[in-house]
């Protein structure tokens, strides 16, 4: 590999010159710039970024951190912030923290360490007083995770009321036995859709039976699963709020390889407005999140703490949220069109 | 922020020795050490890795490279390769390219600049030429996308031999008028299926119409469009060959919102055997890549790389596929079962 060296001897000019047209640094002729970039570009350097950006103290690089890309309401999401990152002229780099509270913390040291210049945290595992001491090395910003006090910007939507609104809309199409089907993390998301699902069950004078909780569902494998807990334990289960496409996908697949009709034995809700809920057959009511404006508004608000080195107020941004309603709860148009089958 | 001074004084100790039990240098007593990564701890000092890492010329990290996290292949691939790297004491931070060659340069320059310790391209849209002197920076091995020659390690399927296979068992249902669906791209993967989709064709004495051929389909959107080219142009289409699993599913999911069957009218086949793939109905044949065991692969061999600095050979690893045939295509089994309906 060429060397500065090499360049400054194709240039014909000093070593020193050549690290001042490096480094941007002023009192070099445009002629003489010219010569070195010339060279430069012959010999196919490239100066070493790890060296020059800790100079300059920027990489042009966002790193999101968010729990698996797998999940499609991430991977949508990356799409939207990288778009808007790249507008910004800012390269995005994506670390999975598989809801891991070392790996969060691990990649968090990116920002420590001055090889991002700004993160995003999609997800948030760790206690918020865990992550506080980053914010000193650079600006986070939480993008869908949310936490009640200030001390950082968020965005997001409503997850209590979009979880009080799919659970008053089962209620409101009949159903009576409730389940509650969760990953089981410890998110403040986590709570506020339980605190939701549990005010629309009181406001019904309904019961919630404790067993009828699953904390371990994240994907559609899991889901199949759920369908084959509840139907062997907990048979009069006529209802399931799942905080995710994928399980519901499970449940409605499992489902159709039983004897049990959806929504009309059991009818399910699933959350983020995947893909995947509107070609499963029955489609699968679910909660829309406005993913792309909540991106913008992000990278948005990452990309003035970057340039205001943190002088700028922590804002909240609360997003508006809209149930789809399908055909996986629609038990009233099933049990009409029952009837002549 | 602590800096390296305010660690020598709570430890009582010279910056000098500080910095040699940063570097892991010799000559620092067991007890001195002790002090100064006890004062560490209690300043919440963290060594500047830019600074560190440069010297050390290892960051622990690697650089992956794909079109988008979107695509499930993808994501899959992902995460079993962040799972064997992670054994490996290796971090993953995740670049999409959306198949940019400007973007998959910008990528590779994180291995140019040091940034990364190796580079795995799940897919390469840049002729070989100008990815090649990135290997003079370090290792760089392809996963998933391969090419003709050597001069780098590739762990693959075989992608002429799956697209023979799938084509074959169109064929083999019935099918007499081929569609040949991709996204397009201009890489060696796509070269080869065209191949092994042709070779299909002409050992059973069947012509390729040109004009059945789709060049601009990615996703289940997509797809959708694709169905209503084909039949409002080429209703004589009987099957419909998809390199993408979500395409395939974007076809299944249009023809259920008409008056078509899948695969009475027209059988599909996808790639890639997502799950998306088992759940849509009709489920949709596919080709399964044996994805965890390429990936265990590909981070042995980088590793290998990593460590001997490239003084090994570079090798060739192809996995075997299979074809999985579901109700998207078997149209014996429809033609039979549709007397009694």
């Amino acid at each position: 590999m060429a060397t500065i060296e090499d360049v400054a001897k194709l240039a014909g000019l000093s070593r020193t010159t050549v690290s001042r047209v490096i480094n941007d640094q002023p009192y070099v002729t445009d002629d003489k710039k010219q010569r070195i970039i010339d060279a430069m570009k012959t010999l196919g350097y490239v100066p070493n970024s790890s060296a020059r950006r800790l100079r300059r103290r920027c990489t042009e690089t966002i790193a999101v951190l968010l729990p698996r890309v797998t999940n499609p309401f991430f991977g949508k999401l990356i799409e939207s912030l990288e778009q808007e990152a790249s507008r910004n002229g800012y390269q995005v780099i994506v670390c999975q923290t598989h809801d891991n509270k070392q790996k969060e913390l691990d990649y968090l040291q990116l920002l420590k360490t001055k090889q991002v210049d700004g993160v995003i945290m999609a997800s948030l595992i760790n206690d918020w007083q865990d992550i506080e001491p980053y914010l000193a090395s650079g600006p986070i910003v939480l993008c869908n995770e949310y936490r009640p006090a200030n001390g950082v910007s968020m965005i997001h939507i409503d997850h209590k009321k979009a979880a009080y609104e799919s659970t008053a809309h089962l209620i409101h199409e009949g159903c009576e036995q409730l389940a509650y089907v969760t990953g089981g993390h410890d998110t403040f998301i986590a709570s506020e859709r339980k605190a939701g699902f549990l005010e629309a069950l009181a406001e019904n004078d309904l019961q919630f039976d404790p067993k009828l909780e699953v904390n371990w569902a994240l994907d559609v494998n899991d889901g199949q699963k759920v369908f084959q807990y509840l139907i062997e334990n907990h048979s009069h289960v006529d209802g399931v709020f799942t905080g995710s496409d994928e399980v519901a996908a499970g449940i409605v697949y499992a489902a159709s390889q039983s004897k049990l009709n959806i929504p009309g034995d059991l009818a399910v809700v699933g959350f983020d407005n995947q893909m995947l809920s509107l070609l499963m057959v029955p489609a699968i009511t679910t909660i829309e999140q406005p993913v792309e404006d909540m991106a913008a508004k992000t990278i948005e608000v990452l990309v003035e703490k970057m340039n205001d080195k943190g002088t700028n107020q922590e804002r909240r941004f609360v997003y508006p949220h809209q149930l789809i309603v399908r055909s996986s709860t629609n038990r009233e148009q099933i049990l009409s069109q029952s009837a002549p089958l």
